[in-house]
């Protein structure tokens, strides 16, 4: 697959940092850097944008706040190949934590944002863009929204900003191809001056192909991190998207390297990835965070019991 | 999805076999055939029928050689809602090994070849089903079949032999969805007797993607193994795939209870699954024997140097 057009983004220190709560050491970030920068992948989330009034630095790493001295710290004397991006989550950021674009390292700012929360996430975006920014925004656990409200808030963002791309997340890990193909072809209706991105979650290791899949019906945006790390089963593994697409400006080696040099070893530390109960909330349509428990307790392999105690949840 | 025609059939023990030469414990396949049958799954592939005048009972275990007492002792007991099957492969088997259907535990007989060996191939199917037994062939390294070779071939089972499916077998995990639908769509085309199989290998974390994808095109006849065990990156997971299937008779719940008490352990023991230097040989549409090897040795890690290796190849 060769598209000119497609923008490959990697969120290996932002999605991962979800499984530590940002506390990636410097070093680790730096090397991420220089290997994404070398692979020639267009943009790298180093992390989220919050607010330290409204979070506290004591519970998260320096990852959590991306304050411009660590990340100048963290990429200085690497060749810039990369753009950086952020993202900010609704109701954790204050527009007054965001300089100007150009007082600023950061090239890309991402909202994350529930449908329900489309009007924060414009008027978010919309600072960001008068300030320089390029901007998106993602609609997260967008295989529960509401039909009627995903289209109105489509149009809205159409209407109402200048994001240059608007992203499906299948924060669960539940979405089957056919899903993924309604979805591209519904936002690229709406979206008629936007790009369609997707970043995709590995629950019932679909992560890779959903991924192709939007790519195939037109998204241009898409996400991956280096050895599919991320919270819970992870994401879409960076090295088989650089595999599959054939743009001459990718290099895979990079990435082979630091998955060596980095990511054995961290994995050996921290937990991500394919595991069952992971595959059971995907299946369910529920978000991960009951099998992140069961994983962090003595029941962590009791599959079984998990499953059961997801099915019998009475709904009224 | 819910096609009253889809069959199931779990290769856990046969293809798992790869990986130990075929030395599985009783118990073990036993406690297979146990959650197998629970599961509601059609067909149980427990092992090889290979000659023991032609390969050693020395060098393989008693599952590369399915003599009836092994096999009739692993299921004795247990309600058999589930058929067995075995795979035989061309130069590895002699007719007189194979009795009766009727004097035999066994109800189905799948014939691996590659396209060049169609010919023995329907020589085989054809004593089997004479004898009784159920038949498919599966036609493996599809991915490097020659088209006009692939199409001789299917026209020449459908005209000769009396096979039930004929299977596309994904051996070096580096067929994409459009390749899938592609091949679908031929066989059905070449096939108007016989059903269409998949056996998909998970190189590229498209095993799972890639069954769906068949099913979606029209395949009826769908292989997985249960926590994807299987040869190198291994196959299809057995728990995704009934998790996807609606089809009311299946039943998930004994595939996680067996996949707490065997398989977690057991993957502690032999290793399979997701790998990168199994992704690499994937990517490169190459049997993954070399990457087998690399696993042996101590740099089983060097995923840049494999790399290199492959892509240094000369080709005149």
């Amino acid at each position: 697959m060769y598209r000119e057009q497609i923008k490959v983004l990697d969120c290996t220190v932002r999605d991962g940092g979800l499984i530590n709560d940002h506390f990636f050491e410097d070093g680790f970030v730096r090397e991420v850097y220089k290997a994404i920068s070398a692979s020639g992948v267009d943009y790298m989330e180093i992390g989220y944008k919050a607010s330290k009034s409204l979070l506290s630095p004591d519970e998260f790493g320096k990852w959590k706040f991306c304050d411009e001295d660590d990340m100048k710290r963290a990429i200085d004397g690497i060749e810039k190949r990369t753009k950086l991006s952020v993202m900010v989550d609704i109701g954790r950021v204050e527009k007054s934590d965001i300089p100007l674009a150009k007082d600023s390292v950061i090239d890309m700012i991402r909202v994350a944002c529930y449908v329900k929360d489309v009007d924060k996430a414009i008027d978010l975006v919309n600072d960001f863009h008068a300030k320089g920014y390029e901007t998106t925004i993602n609609i997260m656990a967008i295989s529960k929204a509401l039909e009627h409200e995903l289209d109105e808030a489509l149009e809205q963002i159409e209407r109402e900003t200048k994001v240059q791309a608007v992203y499906i997340v299948d924060s669960f890990g539940s979405l089957f191809s056919e899903n993924v193909h309604y979805l591209v072809n519904k936002f690229r209706e709406k979206l008629k001056t936007k790009e369609v991105g997707m970043h995709a979650h590995n629950n019932q290791q679909l992560g890779y192909a959903n991924t192709i899949e939007a790519i195939r019906k037109g998204a241009n945006y898409v996400d991956g991190t280096v050895f599919g790390i991320g919270r819970a089963a992870g994401n879409c593994p960076m090295e088989l998207l650089i595999g599959f697409l054939k743009n001459p400006k990718f290099d895979i080696r990079p990435i082979l390297k630091i998955i060596e040099s980095e990511f054995i070893p961290m994995r050996e530390k921290i937990e991500w990835g394919y595991l069952i109960p992971y595959a059971i909330t995907g299946m369910f349509n529920e978000h991960p965070r009951a099998a992140i428990a069961l994983r962090s307790g003595p029941d962590k392999d009791k599959y079984l019991e998990f499953y059961e105690s997801l099915s019998a949840t009475d709904v009224d």
